[in-house]
């Protein structure tokens, strides 16, 4: 059982790398040849240029204005310098979006927090309940003299804590609501603003129904000739195209050699650069290398013409699924909330995802396989969620120092130094438990593709959901029950399906000091870690010193990376958990989770400003999943409490704990019939609005061509090589002026877009 | 504990008086003066005229044609005679598919049990655990070597009830599968066949805001003619016209009173009918009826028109809400099914039910308001769920014998005598369970009402919804366990949550018997007197002779009756349960349950094609509850064979039980999206189809004056008060033609519509 002694090692560990942490970062960024790894947004959006071409050769490498190193923590400012709306412009809105996640996170805590110190703390401390906990030969240390243990069996005190409970709830859920509505209004006024962009136009169209005499095609033209006479323009069929995709990769590549060798000719005119054409150019006959690049590109030009010819012939390479333009935005907007044929199977209508979000692979899938896939999905995340729980328990109990004192005895002496045996008491559960979650959002990632979404803000949405799930049952329940299995696990065995509320109430208290620790090293430490951005910056000076053979790869060694959110927003979401459950419990827990989301807002908000680069924008469509998980954590603590309340002799209070979840429930049900549709449907209103400016502002402005090629699979975009480049691989730097007037925000955005490769890259790896 | 003697002795009761009821109907029904009780259905189609008016005195009343008698049992061949798509046109798309529930039933347990009484019971039979029950102190009867009780602990046996499960599952699903396939079909070929109808056009908007400047009416016109231009055609506001409802009802009975004077009067010419004015014309001074009548109405006439002007005058008795009409039944299907304005809780747009099914005072319920009541109606319905329990648990323990010599010694005589004995444990349980359930469904309408909804066929649905949750909490599992409770209380009390399975399914074997009694009373007895009628037989009798004035009320004594779906399918879905669960346990039960449905199947269809009138047509919208409850028995059914087996030492089977239920609810997963949609939106392709045929057909019709009036509130529907009584009493026998032309449909069950009055009577009851 850690002490307070315990924690306080803990705490000046955790502070102190932190710390470390944060210092290294004030020095780093600061030095001109690290430019490129803090600072990328602004040289994706070309504002910023590489200080490397100007100044004396030092000053080029070393920052040698000492001023400069004593204002080390002026990005903290800066950071919150810049005020939302132009957050906004700058970053889209999912990022602003996503940071008002941590502010949620302040609101709701700050108030609970005072709260719960000025009142549950002194209520708790000036009791003396814990000898009976001693009984009950439940171990507790002077953490728990601060909480709800303290409190004697059936107290009156306890009413306090039921009143706080309610107080609690009814603060988050005004937080909760009132963030909602906020969200809500910034996502509609924001599609208000956008310019126009292809997908406002456009549906996705999925099953179209095979026919003997059309080819899909003609039959998607008909149908909706047909079926939206005053409304249809125009659409365009999705190819497979994968073949293709692999052979315009190729040639990037082969182009990529062409335009080293170049330079290097340039460099010393009186040798032409020559290779060896054999593997990796070890061996086989040497020859020119430009002479060769040039003629490798022309025989792949041949290759890739006639397997475009190819797929655009083959009626077999088409897709069953289309991508549907209409004239405005509201016969969009008709068409993709309406069911179109009598079978709720064929012709399946949703809102195009942006071009660059969609994933190509996932469009073929057909009804009854998506059911099935769903399934199977379901049942292997099943297995996989509990599963995981058996190594966790395993490591935690060597993790704790009995178990290593078992295990390994010869290790006694060493582990009985009391610095030691903090430590170890202090660290070892988190960075398990982390060791187990790193490697986690990936795999989710696949099972979602797998599941056949066809966007990758709804891959995103469900892996963060499972992922939540996962933290949920094996962080949280895992480490509670099994952490605490071996205090008491006999009594556990014994009990029943009603009565894990009860259990799980009781452990509540115990791991406090568990969690804080967990807070400590995954939420201050880690936090602070991120902003150093270690890996990206080895990769990046690893890259530029030995691959970085042009400028364009120089751009390609500079990785800004993006919030990920599938793997981000459900720790956020442990941390509401571990606060709402320890709020009546354990107050001393709340100042922790403070600091975790004051740094981190501070933090996220530095790197969306400066580094990161988001793929897509969702307009902040995750919204309703992170309210639902907030609202979930605070039904899972009432349980909770209402659990550790039954067993603490206060069963009259408990009447009214029962209905707390069933009125936050309510509330749920509200706020989703209230606020969700925002987030899923685009009101006819607000089309007809847009179109009616569109129309009066350019009048004359012809839809059709501008439409025709948006939703073409990259690899079609253009038969230019250097458009087709830069469609499949992402990285572009400019572009056909008239598209930049119409949509600076893709474009933009495309430039600096790993995604759109991965995307299209995923459905290139597709058989489909 | 009830032997197979008692079920016999059970059994000849309920078929002697099944018999009785049968041969009392066979013989009243050829009677002349029944002729409007067995034969209503065909006097409101106008086909059938009343024999009193023809032929020999005694004829008249009596039948004295003997051969007639012989036949008494034609009525069965005759019902089975009318081929289904007559049926359709007959009795409407409702009737046809709610009687398929009963075929559904006959389709699944028919091979069902011939399967289970080829293999299970057998296999049952041969077996002899039944002392083990006896060690386990769970008292047996003989009924209990045909099932699964008969089986030694963890014999390898239970494999065959394993396999039998999994065959009735699929052999279930795939009977669902195929009804759900059948049924949406003919839903949607129906309303393609349909006659225009003015709910193809029209939306039901609510939640219209409030404009300072604008009035409702017109704030909805600008509303729509901007955001639906090319379809919009018209609307017409809801007035809350309680006051003036009542004055016209008034002026209704009024006019009754003086058709019967004037009857009275041409009777007999020499003296005119005098009344007295006073209280019930008990006192008063006597004055000429006639003329006093003409006098009132005349007074009544001229209040009905001043409080018409004022309503309409009155914007405060406008609601915010209003029927919106389109020009083409695709823009009534796309502004059905679209999100109109930002604010999803405004504009709120659905599509208009029937004018006759409209429930008129739940239009103009807020958004929020909506959620609270919701909230508010959950809760009141678990607790009338819950504390009911209390009653039906001890009055059946009353209700058996040892109960009643316990509570009443002194009738120990008489109850040892067997037969009494045999009919107190064969049917008292049953009918106290009967009393119970009778006066639920319309407290449940009522909660339905509170809740807002504002068509009869939703309030139906989830009146039903409620009724189902009820039976299965209260008859299914409150008979089993409170009823089991009295052998194994005490280990009962011991168990939690998780146990719970197995407790009921320890002793569903037990309760067959318990069951099988239920089933002949409830099923057999109950629908032989349902085709009686004995209710409405007395009552048109009395009202016959003691208040029939004129031949308009003979009209409205003779009352129809309908289908009460939110009564009757609930009460079918309990004999589903029952049978699922029973069939892997004990198949006796099965026969039972077969002879039921088909009876009822009989009974109903006899009904349907003679008696019934429906008061609106839903085109069979409540399927899809019917297929979720069958699924959900299905589940639960599995899920008590999982507990049942785990308490048997079957243990090593569970994991392929365990399979079961995910299974089966992906398969109920996998129809919803299927089919459901068929249930809830218009697809635009069908609604163009048929757009297209009647632009062609007639293309020169005019829309606007046949919509003009479709849902007005019955009491503005025309000034003449012909007309409003007609609109508000819902007899009225003829119209005028161009309306008969455009909608038959409507009108001819317009003609018999108590519903019509009900429904609106319910506006005019209500403030709102």
């Amino acid at each position: 059982m850690a002490t307070l002694g315990d924690i306080g090692v803990a705490a000046t560990i955790n502070i102190i790398t932190a710390i470390i942490f944060l210092l290294a970062f004030a020095i780093l960024r600061i030095q001109p040849f690290n430019d490129r790894v803090y600072f990328p947004k602004w040289y994706l959006k070309g504002i910023r240029s590489s200080p490397l071409h100007s100044g004396a050769l030092v000053s080029k490498f070393v920052n040698v204005n000492l001023g400069s190193y004593l204002r080390f923590l002026n990005w903290m400012p800066a950071a919150l310098k810049m005020p939302e709306p132009e957050l906004i412009d700058h970053a889209g809105l999912d990022s602003a979006v996503y940071l008002r996640i941590y502010l949620i996170g302040l609101k709701i805590f700050v108030p609970i927090a005072l709260l719960a110190w000025s009142i549950l703390v002194p209520v708790n401390w000036t009791s003396d309940g814990l000898q009976l906990a001693k009984l009950r030969n439940v171990t507790s240390s002077d953490i728990d003299k601060l909480s709800i243990s303290n409190i004697e069996r059936g107290s009156e005190r306890f009413w306090t804590h039921l009143v706080m409970a309610y107080a609690f709830t009814f603060w988050t859920c005004y937080v909760l609501m009132k963030e909602y509505e906020k969200v809500a209004s910034m996502r509609l006024s924001f599609l208000q603003s956008e310019q126009r962009r292809p997908d406002q136009f456009t549906v996705l169209v999925r099953n179209v129904p095979s026919d003997p005499d059309e080819s899909i095609s003609e039959s998607v033209e008909h149908y909706f000739l047909v079926n939206h006479p005053d409304h249809y323009l125009t659409h365009q069929v999705v190819y497979n195209a994968n073949d293709l995709a692999d052979l315009v990769e190729k040639k990037r590549s082969t182009q990529n050699w062409l335009d080293y060798n170049q330079l290097k000719y340039t460099r010393n005119q009186d040798q032409r650069p020559r290779i060896k054409t054999g593997f990796l150019g070890l061996w086989g006959e040497k020859v020119d290398a430009i002479d060769h690049y040039v003629a490798e590109i022309e025989k792949l030009n041949d290759q890739i013409m006639e397997e475009r010819k190819k797929v655009k012939k083959d009626d077999k390479s088409v897709m069953p699924a289309a991508f549907v333009s209409f004239k405005t935005r509201w016969g969009a907007a008709v068409c993709a909330q309406t069911q179109q044929s009598r079978n709720p199977t064929e012709w399946l209508t949703e809102w195009a995802p942006e071009a660059r979000e969609v994933f190509w692979s996932n469009l073929a899938i057909p009804y009854v396989s998506l059911t099935v896939r769903r399934l199977i999905m379901h049942v292997a995340f099943f297995f996989l969620t509990f599963f995981f729980m058996i190594p966790i328990a395993f490591v935690q109990s060597l993790a704790s120092i009995e178990g290593i004192e078992k295990s390994a005895s010869f290790l006694k002496p060493i582990i009985e130094n009391d610095l030691v045996k903090s430590v170890i008491q202090g660290f070892l559960p988190g960075i398990v438990l982390k060791l187990f979650i790193i490697f986690l959002p990936s795999i989710l990632m696949v099972m979602s593709k797998f599941e056949g979404f066809v966007s990758l803000s709804s891959l995103e949405r469900r892996a963060a959901f499972r992922y939540y799930i996962f933290n949920l049952v094996n962080v949280f329940l895992g480490s509670i029950i099994t952490g605490s299995a071996f205090e008491q696990l006999d009594s556990f065995l014994k009990q029943s399906a009603n009565q894990i509320p009860r259990t799980v109430g009781v452990a509540i208290p115990i791991k406090a000091t568990f969690f804080i620790t967990y807070i400590m090293v995954d939420g201050w430490a880690g936090v602070a870690g991120e902003i150093l951005r270690l890996k990206p910056l080895i990769f990046f000076h690893v890259k530029n010193f030995f691959l970085v053979k042009t400028e364009k790869d120089r751009e390609e060694a500079m990785n800004p990376g993006q919030i990920n959110f599938h793997a981000t927003e459900p720790r956020i979401q442990l941390y509401f958990l571990l606060g709402l459950v320890y709020a009546p419990v354990t107050p001393v827990l709340l100042p922790f989770i403070i600091i975790f989301f004051a740094l981190a807002y501070l933090v996220f908000r530095h790197q969306i400003i400066n580094v990161y680069n988001q793929e897509y924008e969702s307009a902040g469509r995750f919204w309703p999943d992170v309210h639902g998980r907030i609202i979930s954590a605070l039904i899972i603590s009432q349980v909770l409490l209402l659990g550790l309340m039954s067993t603490k002799g206060a069963a009259q209070s408990t009447p009214f704990l029962v209905a707390l979840p069933v009125l936050t429930f309510f509330f749920h049900r509200f706020c989703k019939g209230r606020y969700e549709p925002a987030f899923l449907r685009h009101p006819l209103q607000e089309a007809m609005i847009k179109d009616t400016l569109e129309q009066a502002r350019e009048p004359n402005f012809n839809l059709k061509p501008y439409l025709k090629k948006a939703y073409i699979h990259p690899v079609f975009k253009d038969d230019e090589y250097e458009d087709v480049r830069s469609e499949v691989s992402g990285y572009y730097l400019g572009d056909t002026d008239d598209e930049c007037v119409t949509v600076p925000t893709k474009r933009q955005s495309r430039i600096t877009t790993p995604a759109a490769s991965h995307a299209s890259g995923g459905s290139m790896r597709s058989p489909s």
